[in-house]
């Protein structure tokens, strides 16, 4: 490729939905995405939810012909779930965990076991850096009552944060990955915004698969219907996101998704549709960072709007650590209340002695209560402080972006 | 400044022991250290150990004539503890919370509970870029039998790649803080190889303070003199480090550090002595990375005695986490065994039936022991996969420095 003005890289990013006992078909649909990724040939491969390390070793065994590099991210109890196969050699690695990521008391939203986090690999094609990073944030329960979007929106800020802090000596930025927003969400508008991440699918010269590029839509056979009852046409959830940094241009040449079953399967690859993108990368004499001023004044207005969610959140959060606390502080004062009496019956003080077996009941369910409320307050207490610090380091960018002197 | 080729910086580092509750005398010494920074006026000031907010915002208040600009790094459930006053605005800040901290059922030893990290701030002097780093690292409550070195470890690769995933754009390159190593020991090796940062009193024209640098010295006060028997010097690990990336040199002009009582006072600052560090950094045509090559060979054997370290904290990690699980499941049989006693006797197929109190406190026993069970072992299952991801990390860093064809 060497001496070609244009570098072609070709990038294929899917939510793998591939859970251990609980993912219909899993181990079937893993070998058939195995099958695709080798006879298709992609550049960069960025997959999400391979939870089980056995999936990614046959993944790894089967793809070492054509993607003889690859990356496993551990973290959190079950892991991150995100691994990357390359065709180039990967240079270096780097695994950011979100500070917030849902609560451990809801087991039915495994989100908190799970590490949610942001893996960043390194790769150099043709004398260019890439710096390629693959994530996947918080699921959207109920996009009514969202109780987990100020956990999203740190994430997403925090996302923001890694990108900008982890990519000054690239020359080529690209996030792909499940990041459980719509493309006008405050969390999506937040992540361009700050980075100047530009989206595939909008900037896509061509564009084959489902309608709108939706990546979770009702024709997939694994989609849970009622869930996608609101949006007839499915949902987009699933990006890839780039830009130049240095001295490049990047263009989107092609942009394609998967529509719901395999051609020639009779079940699709996942829940999610995957999406791949045909990028174009050209050298050229001006960086196009230079858009990003003429963006700033709307990225006043989204970091505002992110700031009024993550408060609401931080309010919710205080008011979570409040009653969990107290709770805590009653058991603590009914303990020493069965203490008192208990003392009190030994000093002879005190008339009839208790029904042992209901005494000791209530005691446990005391310490019971005493220890759960405890660590809840503790988590909520890790909670506030997070959706703090994300509070001010959103305002602190707030003023440095009023105070600049507008180059736009 | 400006036109001046010479930039010179003054650095303050101390680990401020304000623990509430607990660190003696401790707001008086807050104030102490707050009076002597205002008189001092140095040009940033690294703190950590700072666990109240309160009295954060105290010497912010105390300090913002001085010091116009601050932040304080909020994580885990007391907090990072670390805090940067600047005399230059901070540009941007960053947190990275270590995987691996300790143990949450190691009361004692509160560091699970701190949410180790290292912090960068971003500063901007006379053109200059600093990236400005303060850490704090895991603490070693037994040199001999050192049941953290395999998270100690961890944290000093994390930190050393966190640098240097951060680091590309910056001009000059600062980490100040309590390392918790000694300057022979492999953690502190490994960082300085992984990031070429020099120690600043190592590279010092002149030195003053206590004897070979030591910061944790027998005649303070605060100190616990038995730990330190072996040392009756003291010992050193408390650190300012330093590098210029792009095409500048720095210089240690001069390292001082406290010798116990503050001058003119009855107590010194903390448990801690401080470290004061006065910088020259100069442009210059070459840049200063090149010298890095050269230590390859040595880099090599630090990642292998590292890779070691972490091993050996892997298989421990292993076994406890074999152990809790085995533990977890006798308490579910025994569990289990009652609840088929239970069905047995009201079936009407037992004999007498069993004395309820003990029956009842034989099953809240066993419930207990699974519920902390499988926390403990969910827990070293997180340790497991943090050893394992660094451990391979450092395979891979490994493989390239061998690969990597020798330019010394």
């Amino acid at each position: 490729m060497e001496g070609d003005p244009t570098l072609q890289l070709r990038v294929f990013d899917l939510n793998c939905w591939a859970i251990r006992y609980l993912s219909k078909r899993r181990q079937e649909r893993i070998q058939l995405i195995g099958d695709m990724l080798r006879q298709e040939r992609f550049d960069l491969v960025l997959l999400q939810e391979v939870w089980s390390e056995q999936d990614y070793n046959d993944l790894k065994a089967k793809l070492g012909g054509c993607y003889p590099f690859s990356h496993y991210f551990r973290s959190g109890v079950i892991g991150s779930g995100l691994c990357v196969f390359s065709r180039f050699t990967i240079l270096d690695t780097l695994l950011y965990q979100y500070s917030l990521n849902g609560y451990p008391y809801m087991l039915q939203h495994g989100d908190w076991f799970c590490g949610k986090s942001v893996g960043l690999v390194i790769i150099k094609i043709s004398g260019i850096i890439f710096n390629v990073y693959v994530t996947h944030l918080h699921a959207e329960y109920c996009r009514e009552k969202d109780a987990y979007l100020p956990h999203r929106l740190v994430q997403a800020w925090e996302l923001a944060q890694f990108i900008r802090h982890t990519s000054k000596a690239a020359d080529v930025v690209l996030l792909g990955g499940d990041l459980n927003m719509h493309p006008e969400d405050v969390g999506i508008r937040l992540l361009r915004g700050w980075t100047g991440l530009r989206d595939a699918f909008a900037e896509a010269k061509h564009f084959e698969g489902c309608k709108d590029g939706c990546t979770l839509i009702p024709s997939n056979c694994f989609t849970i219907k009622t869930e996608l009852l609101p949006f007839p046409l499915g949902i987009r959830i699933d990006y890839i996101l780039y830009k130049a940094i240095s001295s490049f241009t990047v263009k989107c040449e092609e942009l394609r998704t998967t529509t719901g079953s395999a051609p020639g399967m009779d079940i699709p690859f996942s829940d999610h549709e995957a999406v791949m993108a045909t990028l174009h990368i050209r050298r050229q004499g001006e960086a196009a960072s230079a858009t990003l001023s003429t963006a700033e004044l709307a990225l006043v207005d989204v970091v505002t709007e992110a700031r009024t969610e993550v408060g609401v959140g931080l309010r919710a959060a205080q008011r979570q650590r409040y009653s969990t606390g107290r709770l805590a502080v009653l058991a603590l004062l009914l303990l020493l209340l069965q203490a008192a009496a208990v003392l009190g019956t030994l000093a002879g003080l005190g008339g009839q002695p208790f029904p042992k077996l209901s005494f000791s009941l209530l005691a446990f369910l005391a310490i019971g209560i005493l220890l759960l409320a405890t660590g809840l307050h503790l988590f909520h207490t890790i909670e506030v402080k997070m959706l703090q610090g994300t509070e001010e380091q959103m305002r602190m960018v707030l003023r440095a972006l009023q105070e600049r002197p507008s180059d736009g």
